[in-house]
């Protein structure tokens, strides 16, 4: 059955989704990627978001890097670099979320996402061009989006005595992710030690009663259930969260520390899974109140395609990691419902948003944060560990 | 069928509506009123709204005004106005969105709207209590208003060279409303002019071709239709301004210049109820975009309270000043509709949210956004109307 998954995840991804992107989203003319693209392709805005353009150079490298050195992926995603480079960054060196098709800023979100991406799109470049600025230049951006984590006013949040500070999943989160990709290039100790933070900080976020990870909480740990984002689960995000911290703990100095860790992540993948499934139309739901209070996301119970992709790669890793049937069930589950809802074989790529019974409501299949990213990203890294558990070199843990 | 109509929103509003919020809504201990109210009226956040704060002390104090000088209402309102006072604005004058439960800062939004409701608020109070500070405080709020709507970077918004200024629909609908009420209160000829601004500002958002008004325009009224902002249709909003802009126009000093705009501002109606009808499951949409490409809004097809009720009061006064039958049979669609997708006999109120089927989607009957507001205010203009109508003292025009 794996490799029944491994076989539609390859077609799907060679296929479908990247020739999309590759035939739509390119600026030849000015460089970066459209990414707001309707059903067949056609760009509906030409502005250029800054997530999804450090995303799609991160794609694009990666599957030059592991997948296959195609030039025409290198070159694509160099012009993104070089038009990223030049417009991305504020005087105070802060991303911006969007810019017009020609590089003039458009808007700015007063969050760290946007050079999240910018720095691990850049980190994937230099391996596959070379280019040791790219790299420093992540470097870089990483340790600046530490000190705007640590010091939002330094992004032009405004300190109110009101809204105390709160520790949130998607913060640790790309710290995580940004962590793991360059401690794989560079084995100084420094990146062990960050990632150990992170895998007790995502911790923090587990509510003891459910075993599931919550958005928000104290930054000592409290939970805040008396507010909704003090209640707020994401089942996309926990899951999402729970293989990089699978990932993650597979660099701890300790492999005896790291087990009973590695244990209970595994069991909040699980019960994640059980309390975000939607028992009646099937798929996660987007958002919830762990309580069942009227969360304040009016797109709260869509369904969305990206917390269905980060769900197939954790139970492919999850499964070829332990070899629990389990996982297994759990996959045939997800996969079957993904790949019933979000694909789009006529024109290509993913529907991205549905409503609650699974039916698209937007026939787009790109937009301010859809781009290429979640379902590549899940096809590449499923169908790699599926080849290498078939081939027997994974190693357990 | 008009008397029927009446006498259903008579019984909703005083029997279930108001005494939800009577009931539920109110801060006995700190002041000012919790909006974020599940089905059965429990509180699932404390946070006091300012949007919803100043729109709940107009709403009580309109009734008091209008409907029956209750001393409930008016010293309801009375103790949120000292909250208010006290709390919403910060030391340039500028409201926040939201605050504690006890009046301390919890979120600051970039927008003139806090200070709107809050302007309208003191000043339907001003006249309930006699309170003549409160007028003065409203008339300033007013001016300063203009001034930030005039020039966003006191509000904190950066001004972005790919983001160039565009006139927003609901800005003009918001000084169309303030100006209304100023005006009702004092008759010197500066809201006249104001208003006949009003009218003209937004009726450059009329497109041409469907004769309905679209969301965004250039400053100078070019069409920006390469964008999904300037594509942008919101059904609710541009039926809410057809009833400003018909109220404006009663302030025209030249009535032969009013006559043709109210025949436009008529149509404009019309087609927008058309454009924005779903005619697969009923209702009004949320969101569109003209051309039929995909909206950035994840909930653009789901169905909101509100558009419903601002088509329902926008009809009664359609047909009460024009007699014309083709409104009665909107108004009798749109009061179906409405009336078999949101009130909540149960606990009273009504939902806010549903889905483009009709379903409710979240239990609340009041967040951040939803209060008591839109549907008090519709039922009761809609009830004096058609009262005034029967009894024959409805000039036309």
């Amino acid at each position: 059955m794996l490799t029944t998954y491994a076989e539609i995840y390859q077609r799907d991804l060679f296929e479908s989704v990247i020739p999309f992107w590759m035939r739509h989203s390119i600026d030849r003319e000015h460089g970066g990627f459209f990414t707001c693209l309707d059903r067949d392709g056609s760009i509906y805005d030409t502005r250029k978001y800054m997530w999804l353009n450090g995303r799609q150079v991160w794609t694009l490298c990666k599957l030059y890097n592991e997948a296959e050195p195609r030039q025409q992926w290198l070159d694509a995603a160099s012009r993104a670099v070089a038009f990223l480079r030049k417009h991305a960054r504020d005087e105070q060196g802060r991303c911006y979320f969007s810019l017009t098709r020609e590089g003039l800023p458009a808007a700015y979100q007063r969050k760290p996402y946007g050079a999240v991406f910018l720095a691990i799109g850049l980190h994937e470049y230099a391996k596959a061009s070379g280019d040791e600025t790219a790299r420093a230049e992540a470097v870089e951006l990483f340790h600046s989006i530490r000190r705007w984590i640590a010091e939002p006013a330094l992004l032009g949040r405004p300190a109110l005595a009101g809204a105390p500070a709160m520790s949130q999943l998607a913060e640790i989160m790309v710290v995580t992710s940004m962590a793991l990709e360059l401690a794989a290039a560079d084995p100084t100790p420094g990146y062990t030690a960050i990632l150990e933070d992170c895998v007790a900080k995502a911790l923090m976020h587990c509510d003891p009663n459910r075993e599931i990870l919550i958005e928000n909480v104290a930054p000592d740990g409290r939970f805040l259930t008396d507010t909704p984002e003090g209640r707020l689960f994401c089942p996309g995000h926990a899951v999402e969260v729970c293989w990089f911290l699978l990932h993650a703990l597979r660099h701890f100095s300790d492999p005896a520390a790291a087990a009973p860790i590695r244990a209970k992540v595994l069991r909040i993948l699980e019960n994640s899974l059980i309390f975000g499934w939607d028992e009646d139309h099937d798929g996660l739901f987007y958002f919830m109140d762990i309580q069942g209070r009227p969360p304040l996301q009016l797109e709260a119970n869509m369904k969305l395609w990206w917390p269905h992709t980060e769900a197939l790669y954790a139970l492919v890793h999850a499964y070829t990691t332990t070899r629990d049937a389990r996982w297994l069930r759990w996959l045939d589950r997800v996969h079957h419902y993904t790949y019933r809802t979000f694909p789009d074989p006529e024109y290509g790529e993913w529907y991205g948003y549905c409503d609650r019974q699974g039916k698209p409501t937007h026939s787009l299949k790109g937009n301010s944060y859809k781009g290429c990213f979640h379902v590549p990203r899940a096809l590449w890294m499923s169908i790699r560990e599926i080849q290498e558990f078939e081939h027997g070199d994974v190693s357990a843990g």
